[in-house]
């Protein structure tokens, strides 16, 4: 049974749905905080839990050569491994082998690649991307693709998206063949997952309890299709067109925010959201800055990833209602005010900019802990107020002071 | 006011106690978390309350360099600049001085030294040393004092230990006179305090609630005294004698720690605890390993405090009730198990050896965290059945499997 995708309310082109997967009711549109090796940096599991994600993604690529798919699988999959009961979505493994890994030889076959950490060579293919997926066993797979350079011309964002196209019914027709493979059906997640932590957790017992009872109505996989195209508007049209021929459950938006300009990245998405189906969720893939993710919201955008919340937090960046701070300033040495005095999250709550301050000059651990945790409440609480201005039938905006969901001076 | 110690139980040498301090009441044995910058390395607040911590430690020297005294007053003293409302103790900044700075020169008025941060030149002397951790304003504070090194000879041991008598005379003399300069009793630390974080969770304000109103039957720090004297025991009882005779509301065993075998550090902690009173808290500093806490509790230890569970968790070196454990060996790589299937913390309960073995394999900060919140886990839960077996009057064992308080076989 596939992935089931109930639209709720629609505003303009925005819309609010539920997206039931395996392992949890996702409300979209969602922001999925990356986890790239099995682990948000920083951030234990049960303080996303109380942040609300509902859905994190893992890195196929990091994942495939660390702790690699079949010590994950054996484990239980990810959720059994990173002891994460709600959902998560795999990426292809393409994007990463193209922006880290060395020596890369591509062909009509796959990639062959060196990896970044001990330069062993490896073959990502349609199949072995599958393979690696389904052995990880997230709730979303994505198919495997080329992410098209920017800029290239329009000779070779055609072969490039034709290649996907291809890519895309060899990765169906994979997944298709081996998606009773996943943990959850085979060894190692079976027994565990009768015993979700949460009703668990005072029990002692000689191993620990695997997180999450798969839904029994979707007890599958789903395989997500890619749309590519480059920066041109037909070529995007003929690959939404080819994706969709062959049929996913879904939908995502690859190829964006590899260094094109920002007004490029919305034109794209636009023109490309209009020739997906509004019955299928619609993943964009890699943005974005929280203004971003609420625009990108309000043209009809379902999921999106990023890595900018969690690594701009490593980095001192903090994003708030009244803007960015970046907290390693001196200006913040002695300031007693919250990093967000709009903001109800726990680190808002409890300590003063001062404190952050002092912790990322010291370059103490706490300070990544802390940030990562506030950036990804901002984020996902900037979802949520989406998800409310569009329950009430009003798109939301984005204003870099205090804002909140509905236009003012809409009832 | 000086400081409450009331004893509630006694078995053999060990008894149980509280400690009545401005911020909290401690329960002793107590052993204190390492929080050297003003952070437990990678566990916010919340986590160490959560834990059980009582108290913690505060390095003068680390903070006199980074924030600085003047900032942490500022904000209210330790206390409201990191938002922790328990206890805090401070030591002297005099065993750092020796271990970390560069280029000192000691003399009868103190010890001048270079910053390890800047080589910037400071002096500390009893009297800086005390308005340094006045304007830190912990909870207890630490006597000047200088920590001898080892080996040394008795004449050098003597000459050490009779300086430590002298300093300690002129810290409670500057104490005396400026002991009314701390921060709850002066600007910043007063109207945030009746806000305590707990009550005021759910209001955002334009300043961040700082912790912990003040016990208003104890609103003074309280100064511990330090014993020297090497490893000399005729020494140990004269500075015992001259340290009691200066008088303070606690007394520490210091000059230990520092390299001498094990049997001779337990030799010299039993013939001083000899002549320390009974009716006083009594504080071990930097100490020891699980099964050594429990012995110097055994012994009639009260407070203790040791870098070894954060700073082992860090190398991933992992405390048990089945022993040791270095999570980075490939023989847990897919281990299911819980790190200690007898402990019940939130790490344990919820991660598998294989996630935490990947995590640190992967240099992870995550790992860091889980690692240190299991340490300190199992040192605090160490802590409490050596207090619950004193209780019930029996002396508590340390098995290197599982143990209870109580010996086998006993009543």
């Amino acid at each position: 049974m596939p992935i089931a995708f109930h639209v709720d309310a629609v505003a303009g082109k925005a819309r609010t749905a539920r997206l039931l997967t395996p392992h949890a009711e996702i409300e979209t549109p969602v922001f999925m905080p990356v986890g790239t090796l099995a682990s948000v940096k920083g951030v234990p599991q049960d303080t996303l839990e109380e942040l609300g994600a509902q859905i994190i993604l893992g890195n196929t690529y990091h994942l495939y050569l660390r702790p690699g798919v079949e010590t994950v699988h054996r484990m239980g999959g990810l959720h059994g491994f990173m002891s994460w009961p709600r959902a998560i979505l795999t990426d292809s493994g393409g994007f990463q082998v193209f922006s880290l890994s060395e020596l890369r030889k591509i062909n009509e076959d796959g990639v062959t690649f060196r990896s970044h950490l001990d330069g062993s060579s490896h073959l990502f293919s349609p199949e072995s991307a599958m393979q690696a997926q389904i052995g990880l066993g997230a709730d979303i797979i994505m198919a495997f693709d080329e992410c098209t350079e920017y800029p290239a011309d329009t000779a070779r964002a055609r072969a490039s998206m034709e290649m996907t196209a291809r890519w895309a019914a060899r990765s169906l027709k994979y997944f298709e063949d081996h998606k009773h493979e996943v943990p959850w059906l085979t060894h190692g997640g079976t027994a565990a997952l009768d015993c979700p932590p949460e009703q668990s957790s005072a029990t002692l017992s000689e191993t620990v309890p695997p997180p999450g009872k798969p839904n029994p109505a979707i007890p599958a996989q789903s395989l997500f299709g890619i749309i590519q195209g480059g920066m041109d508007r037909d070529l995007r049209k003929e690959s939404a067109e080819r994706t969709l021929e062959i049929g996913f459950p879904g939908y995502a938006i690859g190829g964006l925010s590899v260094g094109e300009p920002r007004e490029l990245t919305r034109e794209i998405v636009e023109s490309t959201l209009e020739y997906l189906p509004t019955d299928k969720p619609r993943y964009l893939m890699g943005v974005g800055t929280p203004e971003e993710i609420v625009e990108y919201a309000n043209l009809g955008v379902d999921m999106m990833d990023c890595v900018l919340p969690t690594r701009a937090a490593r980095h001192g960046l903090l994003f708030t209602s009244e803007g960015k701070i970046s907290i390693k300033q001196a200006r913040y040495a002695q300031d007693k005010g919250p990093l967000d005095p709009n903001c109800p999250c726990r680190v808002c709550r409890r300590y003063s900019r001062a404190y952050l301050r002092h912790l990322y000059a010291s370059n103490e651990v706490l300070a990544q802990v802390l940030n990562t945790i506030h950036n990804l409440s901002f984020y996902l609480d900037t979802m949520r107020r989406v998800r409310h201005s569009i329950s009430l039938g009003e798109e939301s905006r984005f204003l870099s002071s205090v804002w909140s969901g509905p236009k003012p001076g809409t009832p």
